[in-house]
C-alpha cells in the first residue's frame, strides 16, 4: 500500500490564509454579514481547498463508477442484475437522470466500468478499469482480495488526478445493482452503528425484503469480520469495486486540492473509506444532499458533513451531487462577482446611526 | 375591488389530467419509481400549473419590488433607510447577490420602484409604479389607504401578466429597509401567531433590538387592529407597497397559469395576502427556501408549502428563489428529457424475478 500512502501524505490541511481572505471579502460584499448563510461558509471552504481567495468552479466533471455485486444473488434488490449494464448503456446514450442534470449544470461525465458482470461494447465515453465480473458475494466471503481493493483505490486516485488536471471541481456518482447492501455494511463497519441503523430498502420493495437485507448485511459483517480500523480491509471484505474506485477519487481529489461533491449513501460509504485511509480528505468533500437512505445520514455525521440538499432523493448516479453543484457554483460566483459596499456606494451596517 | 376580484375568479384549480399524465410518465422513466423525490412531485405540480404533461421552465423572470417603510423611523433596522435606494442602484448596476445568481441561472430581472423615499434616476431596467415616498409608520397608523393597497395589488397583477406573456416561470424578490417588521406584522395577522413568534432580528443586531422590534410589531397590530379576514385590510394597515405589489404578482401569476417561486419571509407575507384574497393562488406557488427568519416558517406552514432549500439564508432580493429555480428547472428537465424504460432497453422493477 506504499503508493496509496504516498498520495495520502500529499494531502494538506485547508489553506487558512485563503479562507480568511475569502471570509474577509464576504464581509465587504453588499449584503448583511452572514446573510448568504451556507453559501458563505461553502465559498470559504472552496477557498481553503483551492488555496485562493477567489475559488473557481467553472470546469466541472462527474466521475460515475459502475460495478456489479455478487450479493445480488441473495435477492437484496428488486431489479435484475442486468440493470447495471443496461443503465450504463443509458448513461452512455444520455437518457438517464444524471445525463439530463449534467447537461443542464454544464458537467462533463466520466463513466467508469469498475467491474460489471460482462464488459460492455467499447465507447469513447467509457473508461474501463475492470477488477472482475462483479464482486464475490459478501454474504459468504470477502468481496475481493486486498490487492484488488488497493488497486481499485489507486485507479480512483488516477482518475481524479487526470480529471483534476482540467476540472476545477469534481462530483461522484455510482451505479450497481445491490450496492446499497454493500454500502450499508461499509457504513456499519466504519461508523460502529448496527446494520438495522444503516440499511434501508434501496430499490427493494417490502418490509420483509428490508428485514432480509438487514440480515444479509449482518451476515456479511459476521462472516468477514473486517478490521474496522483499516479502510482497505473493510473495502476488501464488504465493499465493491465502484466503492473502492470512488474512495480513491476522493483521496486523489484531496491530493489535487480539488473540491469533490458527494452524492448518496453509496458515495458516502466510499467517503468513509477515504476518510479511514486519509483523514484530511474529508475536508475536501462537500455533501451534496441527504437521501432517504438511513445509512446516509449516519455516514454524513461520521464524516462531519452537513448536506446542502434534502429532497427525498434515492437515485444515486450522482444525481444529488449534480443538483448541489448549482449551489456550489452559486457560492463561488457570489464571492467572486458581487460588488463590495465601497464599489457600489452602499452604506455598510457600521454606518447606521 | 371589482378588478382584483375579476382576476381572482379567473384562477382555476390545477389541471389534474396533466398532473396524472406527468405522474404516469414519471413511472416510466429509467429510475426506481419515486427515486427523484421532491423533483418528481415538483414536476407534477408544474404540469398541473401549466396544464401540460411537459411543463417548460426555459424562460424565467424575477420580479424584484422595492419600497421604503415609515416604521424605519423606529430604529427597527441597523441600516440607514438610504440603503433601499442604494441597493436598488446596485441591482441596476448588476453588483448584488441576486444579479450574480440571476446571471448564472439565466433569469431576466424586472426591478420595480413601488415607492422608495425618493424616486431614482430613470433606467430602462427600472419599472416605476410608485405609491408614495415610503409607507406611513405602521407603529402609529395605517401604512397606506385602502385605495392604495388595492392599487399595489393591481399593479402586481399587471406586472405578472406582462411577465407571463413571455416567461414560463416567475420568481419574486424584494428590498426595503425595515420591511421585515412589516412582514412580521402581516404574518402575525394572517397566521394568528404572536409577534414574538413571527419577528426575527432581520438586519438588526442585538437581543434588545429584537425585543424592541417585537414591541413595534405588537404596537402596529394594536394601533391598526386590522380585519384579519380581509387581506387588503391587513395590507393597508401593516403592509408595504412592495408587499402589496408582490401579492398581486402572485395572483396574476396564478391567473396566468404560471408557476411562481417565493423567496424569504417578506415574499411569504405577500403570499399570505395573495392567499387571503385568492385561496387557489397558493397552488401556483413554490417555496424556494426556508430562511432563518422565524416568521418565514410560520408563513410557509400557513401556506401549506414545504421549502426546497434550507441554507440559513436571510438576504431577500429573491436570492433564495433564484437558487431554488435551478432545482425547479431540473425537475422539469428530468420529466421532459429522461429516457423511458422501453426507449432505453432497461428492465423495469416489474421484470425482476
Amino acid at each position: 500500500m506504499s503508493t496509496i500512502e504516498h498520495v495520502v501524505q500529499a494531502i494538506e490541511p485547508l489553506d487558512h490564509a485563503s479562507m480568511e481572505a475569502a471570509a474577509s471579502r464576504q464581509q465587504q460584499l453588499t449584503k448583511p454579514a452572514g446573510s448568504l448563510g451556507r453559501l458563505e461558509t461553502l465559498s470559504i471552504q472552496l477557498a481553503g481547498i483551492q488555496s485562493t481567495a477567489r475559488p473557481a468552479t467553472e470546469r466541472k466533471r462527474l466521475i460515475l463508477a459502475a460495478a456489479d455485486h455478487g450479493v445480488a444473488a441473495n435477492g437484496v434488490s428488486s431489479y435484475p442484475q442486468d440493470v447495471t449494464a443496461q443503465m450504463v448503456r443509458n448513461f452512455l446514450a444520455g437518457g438517464a437522470a444524471v445525463n439530463v442534470l449534467a447537461r443542464h449544470a454544464g458537467l462533463d461525465l466520466t463513466i467508469v466500468d469498475a467491474g460489471m458482470v460482462r464488459p460492455l461494447e467499447p465507447s469513447p465515453q467509457l473508461k474501463v478499469v475492470r477488477f472482475g465480473p462483479g464482486t464475490r458475494n459478501i454474504a459468504t466471503g470477502p468481496a475481493m482480495s486486498r490487492e484488488i481493493a488497493e488497486a481499485t483505490v489507486l485507479a480512483g486516485i488516477a482518475l481524479a488526478q487526470e480529471a483534476a488536471s482540467d476540472a476545477e471541481i469534481l462530483a461522484v456518482g455510482e451505479m450497481g445493482i445491490a450496492n446499497t447492501t454493500s454500502a450499508a455494511a461499509v457504513v456499519s463497519c466504519l461508523s460502529g452503528r448496527s446494520p438495522a441503523e444503516t440499511t434501508d430498502r434501496g430499490a427493494s420493495r417490502t418490509d420483509q425484503e428490508l428485514a432480509a437485507k438487514v440480515a444479509v448485511v449482518q451476515q456479511a459483517i459476521a462472516v468477514n469480520d473486517p478490521d474496522r480500523s483499516d479502510g482497505l480491509d473493510v473495502l476488501r471484505s464488504v465493499g465493491g469495486f465502484e466503492i473502492g474506485v470512488l474512495a480513491g477519487v476522493m483521496i486523489g481529489a484531496a491530493a489535487s486540492r480539488t473540491p469533490i461533491i458527494l452524492d448518496g449513501a453509496i458515495t458516502a460509504a466510499s467517503a468513509l473509506i477515504a476518510q479511514a485511509l486519509a483523514p484530511l480528505s474529508a475536508n475536501y468533500m462537500i455533501a451534496g444532499h441527504r437521501s432517504v437512505e438511513r445509512g446516509h445520514a449516519v455516514a454524513l455525521r461520521q464524516l462531519g458533513l452537513v448536506p446542502l440538499l434534502d429532497l427525498d432523493l434515492r437515485l444515486g448516479e450522482g444525481s444529488g451531487a449534480v443538483l448541489a453543484l448549482g449551489l456550489v457554483d452559486a457560492a463561488a460566483a457570489c464571492l467572486n462577482e458581487m460588488a463590495t459596499f465601497s464599489e457600489a456606494g452602499v452604506s455598510d451596517q457600521t454606518s447606521a446611526p
